[in-house]
């Protein structure tokens, strides 16, 4: 805080409140903010009915809310003398609003940079979690390659998934796309009736969090055997996947691993179906920095965890993904994702 | 807008884009941005692999972002010679700050009572979806009521509970809140792996998306008979919740429902373990205007619709809670949830 000219922190909803204290506040309209004075004792603000969830730590006290106060001004009073404060990034606009308001002497800064600088290297025990999120989804993945999915719905199929990611350990399942088809090209397809058919590819990419901690992978799966087209274009990704996570080490700015990905993508002739970054760091928030994206030249470190995930979408026609989760080791690459990266054929 | 002396209004995550727009944005790092004038185009500004999920409309035209193109410069440009600008209550952090200096002729405010002003009183389509989704909440609780709960952690009912609401039509459970014995004194107590046991109150509060719409319901388990004081104290919540919702109707001011509800449990001497306001609007957010507790006095009008859940909680002892959302009709109440209020005996 002293490096970033900040005499107070104020976070709420997102991931840098339960990295600091354990505790995930819910997204809604009741104010949660923990007040973090450079010198002086943090508080939480917190509303009445949530103090029971909350695990008391010696680390900070609780101020508990109730119905008719207002937390704002509890949380203003809490900053007073503050001339610079950084608000958590996820914190609701009409927070932000109400507290620029009500602290008129203090100038609001995002806290993204200051949390990210604590966050983005995780310790041995964050892989730890990380690698059994991830084995969970590799779980699911290996699970789903034994299924027959021709003839089901993608919604189903996505249903069958939060399932048996919940039975492989997670607490929450935050995504669990299936894109069949034409409905491949979309990146971010959310599950639909489409019922998936025989020469349909199906793009999996599936996440949640598990210990607090999120998993995040994808597999691309092919009823039946593939045409001649569909292979080569998955081979040219299979190979630009490799290339991007073959490129990870410390020292090597973070666009540098989008660039040896998009390489192989845009020598086969396919550099302007891959119509995203590479990837994006994972810990506690499913996205979360550092970003692998051109224009990103902040530089790899030990401990860092991140996604490489190349994709090839031919628009209205199908799309392929391969994601696996990996972490910056002292030397080199850890991948935390290990199922098979071939295209799953099945039924 | 014009009334409110807005010149543009900035519409980012939350419900109030799927309300202009029929298109609900992932709540990540990559700026969804609707830019709607007073007097202009509306533009969605979207990430470039989002679009493919948008429902194309004649009312706004998009922009497409792609990685590395800034976001927050192509609003702030939209936006040019605004001077004050309406942003979304749930717009984070990042972004606010981040436009707050790109826009540096516009003073941000929040969209809050804008939005809430169109979106607090539901059209006959609006009350249609909420009765649907207040139909397969009953559903479940229908089938809990005929479950042995005895011996099960609340994390598996709890997920039994998640998939019977998927079954029951909604697209998405947002919570399922299942809180035994002492658990039960946390109102928003998340679900562990405590087994039920006899003599348990099981405090049961679910709520999911169906059709876009909220549903949120809770009902009150027993395993085994209650015994005396126990109760005596839910024939009092009981009549608490019938008094709140007779209260219901058009020209009474919110916080009258909750002194309605609460007159009840406080002549009962229950009064400081009823530890939260009476209720919250619902709709396309599971929390929304107008809030039903002391201090709001905005007058409820024909089409609004609230939840009405006095509970009653004794600290490391119990809890109980019922639940119901109802719509304020031309001349009193319609109550969307309809299953039996009644302590259910379970096994």
């Amino acid at each position: 805080m002293a490096l970033a000219g900040v005499d107070t922190l104020l976070v709420s909803v997102g991931s840098d409140l339960p990295y600091l204290t354990g505790y995930r506040a819910m997204p809604l309209e009741r104010l949660t903010m923990l007040v973090l004075p450079a010198a002086g004792e943090p508080v939480l603000v917190i509303p009445e009915l949530e103090v029971a969830r909350v695990t008391p730590h010696e680390a900070f006290t609780i101020r508990a809310w109730s119905e008719t106060e207002d937390p704002v001004a509890i949380v203003a009073d809490l900053a007073a003398g503050s001339h610079r404060a950084a608000i958590g990034d996820q914190t609701w606009a009409r927070f932000v609003l109400a507290l620029d308001a009500a602290m008129p002497d203090a100038a609001l800064v995002s806290a993204g940079d200051l949390m990210s600088a604590l966050r983005r290297c995780k310790a041995a025990d964050e892989v730890r979690r990380l690698r059994a999120a991830a084995e969970a989804a590799d779980d699911v993945i290996a699970r789903l390659a034994e299924m027959t999915l021709s003839g089901s719905a993608e919604r189903a199929v996505a249903r069958e998934i939060t399932e048996m990611m919940l039975v492989a350990g997670h607490e929450t399942v935050e995504f669990a796309i299936v894109a069949s088809g034409p409905n491949g090209s979309s990146p971010h397809h959310e599950p639909t009736d489409r019922l998936i058919e025989p020469g349909d590819a199906i793009v999996v990419d599936i996440g949640g969090r598990r210990d607090g901690y999120c998993s995040d992978t994808s597999r691309t799966f092919h009823v039946g055997r593939p045409d001649p087209a569909y292979a080569r274009a998955y081979e040219v990704l299979q190979r630009a996947q490799e290339a991007g996570v073959a490129a990870v080490r410390p020292g090597v700015p973070a666009q540098e691993i989008d660039r040896a990905a998009r390489a192989v993508i845009e020598a086969a002739g396919y550099g302007d179906r891959f119509i995203h970054r590479t990837g994006h760091g994972i810990g506690l928030d499913p996205h979360e920095a550092p970003y692998l994206v051109e224009g990103n030249d902040e530089v790899l470190a030990e401990g860092m965890s991140f996604s490489v995930e190349p994709g090839i979408y031919q628009p209205g026609g199908w799309g392929m993904r391969i994601e696996d989760i990996v972490v910056v080791t002292a030397d080199g690459v850890d991948r935390l994702n290990t199922s098979d990266r071939r295209l799953y054929i099945v039924g």
